[in-house]
């Protein structure tokens, strides 16, 4: 059977590896693995969260509300914006997909970091739209203004705190930056780990209100799926004017968020001591690989997220390093794959990061 | 800002009004609510399925297991087809939205019946391709077969049993159709409703593995929102040759169902029993329904569903009706929007039931 050409140059997404599958190929007690590859919130969800899911377990068998007033008018009253300046999305990944979808042409590229999220540019290739690419690993806005004026692009990705390396852009430059791109160009702002950007530097805080009161091109997007702690719930959100947001619920599917999920969203958004503390937690840890990485001479990215990318010298190899960790029961995100001879971990509790951090100073010796 | 001229185009589609509105609206008790609209299971989910999701509640922090292992082995299992040969979406429509995608062209349309289900056309419109449909209320073979012969449809969908009208497919009849198309045209098969068809008549019975057997250009799809009750969870899926499978994964966003779904779907599908049970009352029930529209001199469609269509003579309007229904707290769907005087009514729990045909009667007196 013949398909849509564009299928010859699409990729199928690979997955982390799931710990079933790992428990499998070694045999491991799945209470031995340690999952430190997909940036979940390691304390994993609110309580409130998971006691709203129970209650609520039993309408299962009911339509999700399909305007998601309750999730909305919540979620538009955090983020000091109007509920019709929002859209959900299952998981932010979806309103990627819509956003091009609803924006991107043929003739004109989509612009994004030299590595940033991968689901940019599968989307793009979905839609048989090309990429442009800076060389720098961290965004260099300078190099996306060049590149945004050479090649006219019809979006613009900027990932801050961006995935798979943990930088972020600063706020005042971020908003310059935008500033100086035409009103025709969609800017997409992904603060999917957004709320750990903000609880380390307010120089690096971006909220998705200042962006919409200011431009009329910019599409913030923000996500349940990290700190908030529902990775598995898929609910994540677009926030932009109004003009925008009617063209993506144009792509959107109906009912693309479950019953349980918008229940959940709206549980996760009302125990902000939760996501706080987990924050908090979070950058308190994060120290111990800081110090890791310095004592064995290595270098790493400074990270505004849940995890971080430590930067391998040449005499380590990522890929042998990470199939040993494998074989231990821990799973880290080799970067290979993004041309780096580079390990993203996840930063988890207390106790898996020590187990990591000694097993890892095994492999090292 | 410009946006593909798609989408001016596309009307977004209008879900069943959410039961939390319509209270908010007149003022109803949530208690004294009945939605017949969605066609729903009106007996819940299993309780099977509602005791896992609250025991695996605590896992909605974690990513879903992308490969979907588990879910994949137990369906391929009760479907007698290989794991390989199956793909799962959020709810059929996910499918269908990646068949679409994958294989429909701008030169050739997609050929549907006059009245079937709305995802079909919606998705055709987002990726802008032309729908074709017969002019016959009931799926009639030999009309879609002198358009495929004229038109050369990228894709034929046959819903069986279909939604709105509730009418089937004979197998042998479909059998012999599917045979007489060419291999490079998909037939899709949508068998949302199958379980209630295979139930009542074993000729309008079909099974995934019946089709993929014997056709290399058939797509069967089938869903968990229906007779297993988890309309809210969002699971479906399609069941081809491999061929067919690998090119639409390359259209399948990651994660695209959720943790707590896949929990659902796989508890589900091991209680039989409770399916059975729901379609048992089901067909019970809905000798209520066709008695209540002889005794009222209404034609209505033999259903092979777990939902009625009544067509109202003349002096009957279906707006006016399900209007002043909905003033009782009653939803029904009404389907003006379809261009037809007809209501299509979820057969309800012998309680819901009961209390709308009384209502109901009360509005013909």
């Amino acid at each position: 059977m013949q398909f849509n050409p564009i299928l010859d140059s699409i990729n199928v997404y690979e997955a982390g590896k799931p710990i079933e599958l790992v428990v499998r190929e070694f045999g491991i007690d799945n209470d031995d693995i340690i999952k430190l590859a997909s940036n979940e919130n390691p304390y994993g969800c609110s309580s409130k969260v998971s006691k709203a899911l129970q209650k609520h377990a039993d309408e299962a068998y009911r339509y999700p509300d399909d305007s998601m007033y309750e999730l909305k008018k919540n979620l538009s009253d955090h983020l000091s914006i109007k509920s019709s300046q929002l859209i959900i999305g299952a998981g932010s990944d979806q309103v990627i997909e819509m956003a091009i979808r609803a924006k991107a042409d043929s003739d004109r590229p989509i612009l994004m970091n030299s590595i940033t999220f991968a689901m940019y540019s599968i989307y793009a290739a979905q839609v048989g739209t090309p990429v442009v690419r800076t060389s720098s690993l961290e965004h260099n806005l300078d190099e996306f203004y060049e590149l945004y004026a050479d090649q006219k692009p019809s979006i613009i990705f900027l990932c801050t705190p961006n995935n798979p390396t943990g930088d972020a852009i600063n706020t005042k430059e971020l908003i310059e930056f935008i500033d100086k791109i035409d009103r025709n160009t969609l800017v997409v702002v992904d603060g999917a780990y957004m709320e750990y950007a903000s609880a380390k530097d307010e120089n690096y805080s971006v909220a998705a209100h200042q962006l919409i009161e200011k431009f009329e091109h910019v599409l913030y997007l923000g996500t349940f799926s990290k700190s908030y702690g529902l990775g598995g719930m898929r609910v994540g959100y677009g926030a932009a004017r109004e003009e925008i947001i009617e063209a993506l619920y144009k792509m959107r599917p109906p009912f693309n968020v479950t019953t349980l999920s918008l229940v959940a969203a709206t549980a996760a958004l009302k125990d902000g001591e939760f996501m706080h503390k987990s924050i908090e937690k979070n950058f308190e840890q994060m120290e111990l690989f800081e110090k890791f990485a310095k004592d064995n001479g290595f270098e790493y990215i400074e990270s505004y997220t849940n995890f971080i990318t430590w930067l391998l010298p040449e005499h380590l190899d990522s890929s042998e390093l990470s199939d040993a960790l494998l074989r231990q029961g821990i799973i880290v995100r080799n970067l290979k794959s993004y041309s780096m001879n580079a390990l993203r971990i996840t930063i988890g509790t207390p106790k898996q990061n020590q187990k990591f951090l000694k097993q890892m100073q095994r492999l090292l010796d």
